[in-house]
C-alpha cells in the first residue's frame, strides 16, 4: 500500500548531520546553527514593506530582512534529540507518501514565525491527511527520538509554532475537512486544519456563528486555536474555549490515537482530558480533530466606534455598557490614539471620528434588530451626553461594521510594518491596565519609536507592543523583566491568550507558583515521556 | 498552640480495628462491615415520611428504612489502607483541635447519602477551617497510608460523597467564608464549603448572579459543586463550570498546597491545572477555595409554564424558542405527566395548568423588561397559536417565578419519597432523549412502580429515574447495562452532570475509550500515588 523506495533526497540536507560526529548528543552550539551549512538555507523571496501582509493572508517571507536564526539570538541549547536521517525520510515517504517536503523555499515559511522574530532550521515538513497518520508519524518519532513540532497556520505571536532547532514540521495544513455540522445542536465536528474564517463561513451559511474570531482568522488552523486556548474578539459573549468546545482528538507523543469527539454539550465521565490539550501548545499532544458548540448567527450586529477623551472615560463607558446593553454586548475593545496613528500610517485607514486620546468599539449582537437599536440609542445618546463620549459613529450594514473593525483588527499588522515589535499581552484590573502603558512609555523614552496599549478592555487583556527600528538586546532588557514584574505586582496574568511558546517561558514564574510548574512538568514527562513534543516551549527550561 | 494531650476516644471506637489481625492488609469482608461491632453504629433517629426532607434543607437521617451498607450491597472490597488508631485521632487533635468528630450519631448523617442509597462506615469526620489545616491532615495520612473521603454538603447523587469502608471524611462545613467580591468584574472568590444559597444571596445582593444554581442549592457546597462539574438550571445561558471558574486552591494528596486562585477573566500561561480538580470527584485533590465569574443579575425574569401534547411538540417548542427568545433565553426545562403526578402526590404541589403529556419551562433572562416581555409574548402566541403548546401561564413577579420553578426543581425529592430510585442522568441528542423512558416502562413493566424522564433538555440532558418500593438486584439487573448500552448506541454519555461517584464507575467504559481510561489512571497514579482520596470513586475498579 506504501511505496516501498525512498525518493532520493538532496545532499544538502544532510550536511549538518555529517558535520556532528555520531554517537555525540547531537546537541548543536548556537554557531552551528548559523554555518555556511545551514540546513534550509535555500534562497529566499523578499518584497519591499508596501507588499501587503495582514495577518491571515498572506505568508510570512514575503518582506523585511533577514531572520536571525532563533538559537543564534537567544541562549538555547539544542536537547539530544536524534538527527532526521535518509532512513527517516524514508520511513515518513512510506506514512504520507508524496506529502514529505524537504525543498528549502518551501520550508521557509515554516521555519520563520509570522512576526519575522524567530527562524528555526527544520529540514523536513510532513503534511498529514488524516489522525492515522499522524499516529503513524508520532509512533515513528518517539522510536526514533526525534523532535515534533506541530504546526498550523503558524499565526501564532511567542514563538510557539515555529521549530527552534530542526524538529520535524508537523503541518495540519491538508487535514481541512468539515466531519459533520449539526444544524439544530450547532455542534461543529473537523479536522484540526480546518482554516477559522472557512469555518465562519462554513457555520454562517447554516445560521450559525463559530464562537471565535481573532485577527488571524484568514489563515489559522483551529487545530492551532484550541492548542493555544485563542481568546479573540467573541469571548466576552461566547466565553471561552474551555467551555466552548465539546470534545477533540489528540494524539499523544507515542502515537496513541485519544478520541474524545464527543458533541455533547454535558459529559461528566471521569476526568476532561480534552481541558490538557487546549493550552498546551502541542507540547502534550497534536490536536487532530476538533468538536465545538457554535452559537445561532445574531439577526442583528452594530458596531459603534467612540472617542473618548480619557482612559477615566473608557472604564466609565464600559461600566455603562455592561448595564445598558446587557445581553446584547458582543465585544468591548479599545485602542489609543498611538494605535490609531499607526492604521493611518501604514495602512491608509481613517479614523472615523474625530481625533481623541482612546477609542472604544462596541459591538452587539442580538435577536431583534429593533431592540437592539433601541438599546444602543440609548446608551449612545447617555455616554454622549455625560461627557464620557467625544465623538462616535454607529454601523448596522455589514460593510460598514466590517471597516470599523478592521480599525482595531488590523494594529497588529500595521505594527509589524513599523519595525522590530516586542509584544506583550497581559491580564490586568482593568483600572490599573493603561497605567503600564504610560509606566513604560516614561520609563523607555526615545529608546523605543513606539509604545503602543490596546486590546480586550471587556475581557481585561491588554495588548502591549513596543515597537523598535531593529531588535536591540538592550532594549529588551529594560522591558523584561519590568513588564512581567509590574504584571505580577498587580497580580496580573503575563499572558492572557497569546500562550507562552518560547518567548515567555522564562517568564512563567510570575504568574505560575513552584508547585503549579511542579506537576507542569509532571504533566509533561506523562504525557511526553522523551519530550518529543514541540520542545523548548511552555515549559521553562530545566535549571 | 495546638493541645498536645490527646483526648480520651471511646473504647467502640476500636472495636473493629481490635478484630483486625495486626500486620494484615485491613482488608474487611463486606460481612465484617455489618457485624454487631460495626464502627459508627451508635443509635440512630427516624422520623416518618411525612417529615420535610427537600434535597438541601434537611439531613439524610430524618428519613426512612435504615440504609444497608454498601459494601453489603455492592461487591467491593477494602484496599489495604491503614485503619484509624488513637495515635493518628490525637494527631488530628492536634491538627483541628476540638475539630475532631467521632460521634457515631454525628457521623450517621456523613456516612450515609441524600438519597439513603449508600452507608460508609467512618469512624471519623474532620472540621478544617483553612487550607493550611487541610495541607497538615492530607500531609498525615498521605504518611500514615490513611483514605480519605472529602465532602461538601453530601447532595450527591452517585455515591461520590460518602465513605464506602472507613475513610476519613473531611468534611469542608466550617471552610465557608466569603474571601472577596469584586463589584465591577464579578469576580468571587471563597472557600470551598460556602454554600451556593449563600453565595447567591451574597451576590444578589450586589447586582449579581452565581452562574449556577441547582436543586440542592440550600446545602450543597461551591466546592462540591466544582468536583462534580455540577451542571444545573442556569448552564444553557452562562455555559459550564470549565468556562465560568477562574481559578481554585485545590490540596494535594501529599498535603501540597495548588494556589491557582486567579480571578482573572484570561490566563494562558501554561497548562490549565484548575480543569484537573474541576469534575474529578475529589480523587485528585481536596479543592479548599474557589474563584467564580458572577454574571450581573438580568433587571427582569420571566417564566413561562407550558404543556404540550407530545414529545414532538417539545422539541419544535425549543427550536421555536431558541429562534424567538435568543440571548435572553435561559432555561429551557422539560418534565412528563408522571413528573407532575409525583409533585403533586408527595409534596402537594398544583399544577398551574391543565392536564398534559408533557410540561415545559421556560425562563427568560435580560436587561430590558420591556423587550423581554414583547419576546416572550410573541413567542407565546406562536407556540399556542401553532398547537405546540395546549395550555401555558406566566410569570414575572418572583414568588411566582419561584412557585413554577418548584415544579420542576422538586421532581427529585418528591421520587426520594415514592421508595427506592435508580437514578440515571443522560446526555443524548434531543431528538431521541425521551425513547429511552418509553423504551424502558415497556421493558421494565410492573417490576417499576414508575419510570419518569426530565431534565434540562436545553442541554440535552435527560434525567431518567426509576422508582421501586425497595431496591431490587433483579430490577437493577433489568436497568444496567441497558440503559447505558442504549445511551452508548446514540452515542451519548452516561453521566451527564451527575458524575461517576462510586454507582457509575463500572460503567465509564461505554462513555470512555480505552486510551482515555489508561490515561485517567496515569492521572491519578500521577497525583495521588498512594490512591488515598475518595478511593472506589470515578475511576473503575481494577481487574
Amino acid at each position: 500500500m506504501v511505496p516501498r523506495l525512498a525518493p532520493a533526497w538532496p545532499a544538502w540536507l544532510f550536511r549538518w548531520r555529517a558535520a556532528r560526529a555520531p554517537g555525540a548528543s547531537g546537541q548543536p552550539s548556537a554557531r552551528d546553527g548559523a554555518s555556511g551549512a545551514r540546513p534550509g538555507g535555500g534562497p529566499r523571496r523578499f518584497a519591499g514593506a508596501s507588499t501587503p501582509v495582514r495577518r491571515g493572508s498572506s505568508s510570512s517571507s514575503s518582506r523585511g530582512p533577514e531572520v536571525v536564526l532563533t538559537c543564534e539570538r537567544y541562549p538555547v541549547q539544542r536537547l539530544p534529540f536524534s538527527v532526521v536521517s535518509a532512513e527517516d525520510l524514508a520511513a515518513f515517504e512510506r506514512i504520507v507518501p508524496g506529502r514529505v517536503v524537504t525543498d528549502p523555499e518551501e520550508l521557509e515559511a515554516s521555519n520563520v514565525d509570522w512576526l519575522r522574530s524567530m527562524r528555526g532550521c527544520s529540514k523536513v515538513l510532513l503534511r498529514p491527511r488524516t489522525s492515522e497518520e499522524v499516529s503513524h508519524i508520532l509512533r515513528y518519532c518517539h522510536g526514533r527520538n526525534l523532535a515534533v513540532n506541530p504546526q498550523g497556520g503558524n499565526t501564532g505571536l511567542v514563538g510557539g509554532s515555529v521549530p527552534i532547532f530542526d524538529e520535524i514540521i508537523l503541518s495540519t495544513a491538508l487535514m481541512n475537512q468539515v466531519i459533520s455540522f449539526h444544524d439544530v445542536s450547532g455542534a461543529l465536528v473537523c479536522q484540526a486544519g480546518c482554516v477559522l474564517e472557512e469555518l465562519s463561513r462554513h457555520v454562517e451559511e447554516r445560521g450559525f456563528v463559530v464562537p471565535l474570531d481573532l485577527g488571524a482568522k484568514g489563515s489559522c488552523h483551529i487545530g492551532g486555536n484550541l492548542a493555544t486556548n485563542a481568546g479573540g474578539l467573541r469571548l466576552l459573549r461566547y466565553g471561552s474555549l474551555r467551555g466552548t468546545v465539546l470534545g477533540l482528538e489528540a494524539v499523544l507523543a507515542d502515537g496513541t490515537i485519544l478520541n474524545g469527539l464527543s458533541s455533547l454539550r454535558k459529559d461528566n465521565t471521569g476526568y476532561d482530558l480534552k481541558q490538557l490539550f487546549i493550552g498546551s501548545e502541542g507540547t502534550l499532544g497534536v490536536i487532530t480533530a476538533v468538536s465545538i458548540l457554535c452559537p445561532p448567527k445574531p439577526r442583528a450586529v452594530n458596531v459603534a466606534f467612540l472617542g473618548c477623551p480619557g482612559f477615566a472615560e473608557v472604564l466609565q463607558t464600559f461600566s455603562t455598557c455592561k448595564g445598558m446593553l446587557g445581553e446584547i454586548l458582543s465585544a468591548f475593545e479599545f485602542m489609543d490614539a498611538e494605535c490609531m496613528r499607526l492604521v493611518q500610517q501604514h495602512l491608509l485607514l481613517a479614523s472615523p471620528v474625530q481625533e481623541s486620546p482612546f477609542y472604544v468599539l462596541v459591538e452587539t449582537s442580538g435577536s431583534s434588530a429593533e431592540h437592539d437599536a433601541e438599546k444602543l440609542s440609548g446608551f449612545l445618546e447617555h455616554v454622549l451626553g455625560s461627557g464620557l463620549v467625544a465623538d462616535g459613529t454607529l454601523a448596522t450594514d455589514e460593510r460598514k461594521v466590517k471597516t470599523l473593525w478592521a480599525l482595531r483588527e488590523r494594529i497588529t499588522e500595521a505594527l509589524s510594518r513599523d519595525g522590530y515589535v516586542y509584544k506583550y499581552d497581559v491580564s490586568l484590573p482593568v483600572d490599573r491596565l493603561y497605567d503600564l502603558v504610560t509606566d513604560l512609555r516614561a520609563r523607555l523614552g526615545p529608546q523605543a519609536k513606539r509604545v503602543v496599549g490596546y486590546g480586550h478592555l471587556g475581557d481585561g487583556n491588554l495588548h502591549l507592543n513596543v515597537s523598535a527600528e531593529a531588535f536591540s538586546a538592550s532594549l529588551l532588557g529594560d522591558l523584561e523583566p519590568y513588564v512581567y514584574e509590574w504584571t505580577a505586582g498587580q497580580r496580573g496574568s503575563i499572558s492572557a491568550e497569546h500562550g507562552i511558546g518560547f518567548k515567555k517561558r522564562s517568564a512563567l514564574g510570575y504568574s505560575k507558583p513552584p508547585a503549579a510548574l511542579r506537576l507542569m512538568r509532571q504533566l509533561k514527562t506523562l504525557l511526553d515521556p522523551k519530550g518529543i513534543l514541540n520542545p523548548y516551549k511552555t515549559l521553562p527550561a530545566q535549571a
